[in-house]
């Protein structure tokens, strides 16, 4: 109604006398006014803070979603081979790094809801970090085994980290691999057993600092909130390795050795992940390999003061933001269950069942809700932590990994 | 160059044949084309993730500030009398909530530049939290004494929680009020010697919990970054208050009791303030009212376990995101410096000298710059916490309170 008057007001004043071809062109004019309106209004100002990325492992997609009104924003393709796919987030939290299996990384721009630039920098890689000053991404692949560290921005090569290890000649695939304080990346040689820390404050002369027989085969690893101590799972033996990276002199040290001991082991369904390990207070809440257990360790002196039976083989323990709730789900066949366990009385309090296929869970940054995936009902399920009530489901295509963008602020993930 | 390409370009389809004036009109085709894109090009995407605002406390404005390159985005005014000005973050990080000294309570828009809503809600007011959904705004007021809660879209009062104690007719003063997990708000009395709790989970049914005669003038509060420890402060008496969350039937106890007990105190040149205190591991660091001191803290039993001798009386103490540094400005006559604790040692182990009126100080995120205010000198100094280089300075009008949009995701702050 506006529209037509002001074209109406429009031609009453420059067409006044004019021929009729005239009135068109000056027609012209004010739908280019229509049009740019158009075009503005419809990418309006949209903050960051509650956005999050969902993988869509089979479809090689992701899913931008924001968590106040918890919906989906949109969907992206083009993202590659998203099995065991993860993320780390632009320190302005406007893009995501999309770390894929075929070595493909990705900068997806949550604003735009388009990859904004791609590159295939090695033919398997299993994860990545963003450096402390948010200027560096660190990619950890397994072939050819090193890390390769890009411009965040540009997502060129700045170094190169082959993990190169014994006589020389063999490359060793890379595991574990975070962000520490001072520019530097922290990561565990799958075949050599060793711990490298890479300090790039000076990016173009990767400072490396190597770690030698810390146990056999470090399949993944965690960095405390406070990005002090480094601890790699060994899947060859045992226990678990110490890092203190406010001593790094003191070197590595074995801690829970045996945790598994004088017990039939079970065989492994899934290799439980520590990435997504919980610290609660002082209290460590760990997956056992292979048990139905989740180990409690006091990382004052990392001793083992617990042990929680839980349903099946956990695969993520992972703290509520508030430290009173850990929340774990299984291996198969248990891979339709999450356990909620008080991390004070250390007891389970709640077993869910969202259904078949849950493999990733995602607080909220304040921990009032928490994201789950069901892979196999194509299905994200927000669940309220206080009532564990069902908030939200949400449509998604085989969705796996959730990553919110307060990542962005985090040391370590 | 391109313009009048495209200008002659028009030209030639539209006026072939047609008179001069018909030209003209199709240049203003044109020029709105060139107007438009100008107009959509004026207010590009921007994330929120690298955001905040710094509290100019003299003419009643805020900068808006980005910490990627360490510049000023734009300034807003109009946010009434700033003295002593604090503010939290909506939950996308779009809005930072502004709350004056005047009792007014700012909605600023960080992408647009600009107030979006403002309410004076009380005669004197002195802070505010933002409830771990992000839905509610409460303010603490000292005149009318109370909180008023807001509902964060609108600025609309949804709860008024008077502070009357005793006989019912006086109304206390409230200070320290933080958000803790599940929509509560914790906050103290100063004049009834009084901590509140009161659980919005039904904005229109507020429950609060009372514990009376936790001591004398409780001035400022904090919480623990995990929500579960309440300590407040007492002006009044040599100790602090403690109530833990987690266990509130255990009702508030007393910590720290006679810290500088038998020693003459100092006069008081400036309260310290405790919601800037620093949690490095299980360690605590307070400023010690009057003292030349910081107080180390275990936050397992809540014992002293030392005290760090510094050049002044400490106003905040904070710790870098890491714990591995604790950073302390003064009251005068040494508020032109700042002195950084290492956390292990409890040492200090850098005195630095940013000029007079030193009076507020914020870490990025990952701790690897710290943003401080020197009011005095009408600038805002970027520190690198790593090697203590000045990496920037900012022009500002009496800077005060500096506030990083990261605080969307933490509990407490």
């Amino acid at each position: 109604m506006s529209q037509e008057s002001a074209s109406t007001k429009e031609e009453a004043q420059l067409c006044w006398g004019f021929p009729a071809v005239l009135k068109a062109v000056a027609l012209v004019a004010v739908w280019v006014f229509a049009l740019w309106l158009a075009g503005c209004s419809a990418r309006p100002q949209r903050a960051t803070g509650d956005l999050g990325i969902v993988i869509e492992r089979a479809g090689g997609s992701a899913l931008i979603i924001e968590t106040t009104g918890r919906t989906v924003v949109t969907q992206v393709e083009g993202l590659g081979d998203l099995s065991h796919a993860s993320a780390v987030y632009s320190r302005d939290e406007r893009y995501a790094y999309v770390f894929g299996r075929d070595g493909g990384l990705t900068k997806l721009d949550l604003l735009n809801g388009d990859v904004s630039n791609r590159v295939l920098q090695s033919g398997n890689s299993i994860g990545g970090a963003i450096s402390q000053d948010g200027r560096l991404v660190a990619v950890s692949n397994y072939e050819p085994g090193g890390v390769r560290v890009f411009d965040a921005e540009t997502l060129a090569l700045v170094a190169d980290i082959p993990a190169i290890y014994g006589t020389g000649e063999q490359r060793s695939k890379v595991v574990g691999l975070v962000d520490a304080p001072g520019q530097r990346f922290v990561f565990s040689l799958f075949d050599a057993g060793e711990i490298w820390v890479a300090d790039l404050s000076d990016p173009s002369q990767p400072s490396i600092q190597r770690y030698t027989d810390i146990g056999v085969q470090p399949y993944d690893a965690l960095i405390t909130p406070d990005g002090r101590y480094y601890i790699a799972g060994l899947f060859g033996e045992d226990g678990l390795a110490l890092l203190d990276l406010w001593h790094p002199a003191q070197g590595v040290r074995r801690i829970l050795d045996g945790y598994g001991r004088g017990e039939e082991p079970l065989p492994v369904y899934k290799m439980p992940h520590l990435e997504g390990w919980a610290l609660a207070g002082n209290l460590a809440f760990l997956p056992a390999v292979g048990r139905h257990e989740v180990l409690v360790v006091d990382t004052d002196g990392w001793q083992e003061v617990a042990r929680v039976p839980v349903q099946g083989q956990p695969v993520f323990a992972m703290a509520r933001p508030d430290g009173r709730q850990v929340w774990v789900n299984f291996a198969l066949p248990d891979n339709d269950t999450v356990q909620v366990i008080d991390s004070e009385s250390q007891r389970v309090v709640r077993t869910l069942k969202p259904g078949k296929g849950v493999l990733h869970m995602e607080f909220t940054p304040r921990g009032e809700a928490v994201w789950v995936s069901v892979r196999d009902l194509d299905r994200v399920e927000v669940y309220d932590t206080a009532t564990f009530e069902r908030l939200a489901t949400l449509q998604a295509s085989k969705p796996s990994g959730i990553f919110l963008t307060d990542r962005a602020g985090r040391i370590g993930l």
